[in-house]
Order: structure tokens, then C-alpha cells, then sequence
């Protein structure tokens, strides 16, 4: 991806934010047709490793296989920028629109984990994630479904892991800017319910 | 992608509409070292075709050539979807936890439109698009800004044209479940603030 340094995001804690915060990511990978993309849901298991799973009947497991390279995308907050907002246009007038926004690029390789031991431990982890950040202590668990049906929706299921082998994260905040104008950038993507685009300038700042 | 014949989204001016509420793309493509993906905004340009521009200096003018084959993702809202919030768990329990989402995957052929004045013709329509959106009757124009500090913009940036060829859309928004459990997601759409959502499940019942 564009990448000018001044956007390059380092920070493991913001990228590892950004992808809890939007975990639903776009996998990309090519085939002898060209680039496909799937939608799916990931989460971080240890520090190198994601885990999800496609549905068994997904095209994607026709196209992939254990070792291939895929891109995982994951799109945090975005928000188009006017020159109006900044009040260093009153003065000069040299601005132009844009857009912010944060994204992570995680290349690595796919491995699928089909033994009924490995899938239930990739579901129970995902499961457990997304059910306690939803419902706290009255999360769902797979053991309130019958076990027939556990193991009907298990059959349903290709998990995999992607082992990461580089990451490349974007946190386009109008850090480019000067002070005035970065100032106020943050406090409209705070009156617009930006709130990770408005927190990310702000630590920005506070190192300035 | 994985699309099952429920969720193939075929309404037009719903695929339309997420493309119009989500213009900051994923453009990913084929490279002799394996897939790249750019965040650009892209908006229709006539029926068939989008719109937007990569920096002059993006890796991007390294790896695309006119003709090239693209995809184009414009991610709409999302939402996890827990078994708790189905009426007809309590009975059966046979539920388990999914992702609702809209997504719009448009392949097409990249051309750069990079005379004079084809690069004034795209930045004047993405310009009058976001910032009457933005801002209405107080829209900033380029005419506001100095004309050396346009040109020297426009120097700055490589515009192009997607020629869409074909378009896959997805709406997975639960419309596989029974109608009670349907319409409990509904309420969940709306109370979550997922208004877009939440609208495309009321049509789907409205045809139901």
C-alpha cells in the first residue's frame, strides 16, 4: 500500500486495537483468475497467528491451501476531510480534500485446522471472544446448543490460521498538518463520532 | 467471495447505495509478488464506470498499466450477531453465533486519465461530490485556492477510471433466519445504531 512515512502507524498496541476493533476482515489472494476476496471474521491467537474459519462449502477452499499467501485487511474508522475545516485556510487557502483513515495489511500464510479437535478449539476461541465483548457474563457458550447440533455446524466449518509474516498499518490523521489545522482535524472527528480517528491524533499530539 | 443465493444482493440501487456510503474502496490487485490493496475514495461516473485518484508517487503506477484488471471492495456496515438475541433460541437452542454485513466487490479495467485536463475533470467531480455532501451551499470549490497551488496538486496525483465489468454484492443481514428471530435482529440493527442494516431488513420483510 501508499505508504508515506509520516503515515506508517508502529504502534503494535494501535495496530493490535485496529484489528480487535474491526475484525471483520477482507482476505485477498490471487488465483489463475485474478484476486479473490473473502469476509471474515479474525482474531488474534498469540502474538503471530489469526485464526477464523470459511464456511465448508466457500469457493475459497477450492483456491487456497495450506502454506498460501493471503492478505488480511482490516478497516478501522474513515472520514473525508474538508479545507473548510482547517483554519489555516482562512489565511492561505492551499488546501484540498482528503480522506483519513487507519488500516492493517497482515500478510501471512493459510493453514486449515479440520481435525474435530482443532475446529472446536478454533470456534470455542471465537466464541468466547466475541460472545464476552457482547454479552459479559451472560455470553452464549456452545455448550447451551445440543451437542448434535455443535457437531452438525462443526461439519459446516473450514477453520484455518494465518501465521503472520509481515504487518503494514496506515494511521492517516492528518499528522502531516500543521499544528491549527491537526487541532482542529481532532475535534471534528470527535463531534463526529470518529472517536478512534480523534484518539489517535490526540496521542499524536501529546508526543509532539 | 462466498455468496450464498440468500445473501447475492441484486437490488441496484442498493449496491448503489453502499457504494455511495462507503467510497473509500479497497482496490487490490495482481503483482508478480503477490497481491496489493490501496484505500482510495472512487465514486460513479456514469453508469458503468468510477472514478479516483492514486498519488503520483503511489507503488501503485509501479504495478498497474492501463487495462489492468482490478477489484474494487467497498465495505458497508457490519455487525456481530449473538445466538442470545434470538427468540427462537430459547426454544431450540440450534443457534450459533454469525457476522451480518453488506459488501460491494466490483471488478474492472484501470485506465489513468492523466492529460491536463482529464485530471482537472476528475478532481472537479470527486471535489463537488464529497463537498456539497459535506458541506451543502457552503461547499468548498477549487476556484477558492490559488490556481499555482491547484496545479501544483494536480502534479501531485495520478487519476484513473475503473471500467466495471462485473459487480458481486452481498447483504448478509440474517434473512436466513425465521421470521421472529428476523425481526429481533432488526431491533437489535436499530438499537446498535446500524441503520443501514437495520433498512435492509425491513425491505426484505416488507417483501416477504
Amino acid at each position: 500500500m501508499y505508504l508515506p512515512a509520516h503515515f506508517d502507524e508502529c504502534d503494535d498496541d494501535e495496530i493490535r486495537r485496529i484489528v480487535s476493533a474491526h475484525p471483520l476482515a477482507t482476505i485477498v489472494y490471487s488465483t489463475p483468475s485474478g484476486v479473490d476476496a473473502q469476509h471474515i471474521p479474525l482474531i488474534f491467537d498469540g502474538e503471530r497467528r489469526l485464526i477464523g474459519h470459511f464456511a465448508a462449502d466457500s469457493d475459497a477452499l477450492d483456491k487456497l491451501h495450506d502454506g498460501d499467501s493471503v492478505l488480511a485487511i482490516f478497516n478501522g474508522q474513515c472520514s473525508y476531510v474538508s479545507p473548510n475545516w482547517y483554519p489555516g485556510k482562512i489565511r492561505h487557502h492551499r488546501h484540498v480534500p482528503t480522506w483519513n483513515y487507519q488500516v492493517v495489511h497482515i500478510h501471512g500464510q493459510v493453514s486449515f485446522l479440520m481435525s474435530k479437535k482443532e475446529k472446536t478449539a478454533v470456534v470455542g476461541k471465537l466464541t468466547t471472544h466475541f460472545e464476552r465483548r457482547a454479552n459479559g457474563p451472560d455470553a452464549w457458550k456452545m455448550a447451551d446448543a445440543p451437542a448434535d447440533f455443535i457437531q452438525e455446524m462443526l461439519g459446516k466449518i473450514a477453520p484455518f490460521a494465518i501465521t503472520v509474516e509481515r504487518t503494514v498499518a496506515k494511521s492517516k490523521v492528518s499528522q502531516n498538518r500543521e499544528r491549527e489545522d491537526f487541532d482542529a482535524v481532532r475535534s471534528k472527528m470527535e463531534s463526529a463520532g470518529h472517536e478512534e480517528l480523534a484518539q489517535r491524533i490526540k496521542r499524536l499530539e501529546e508526543n509532539l
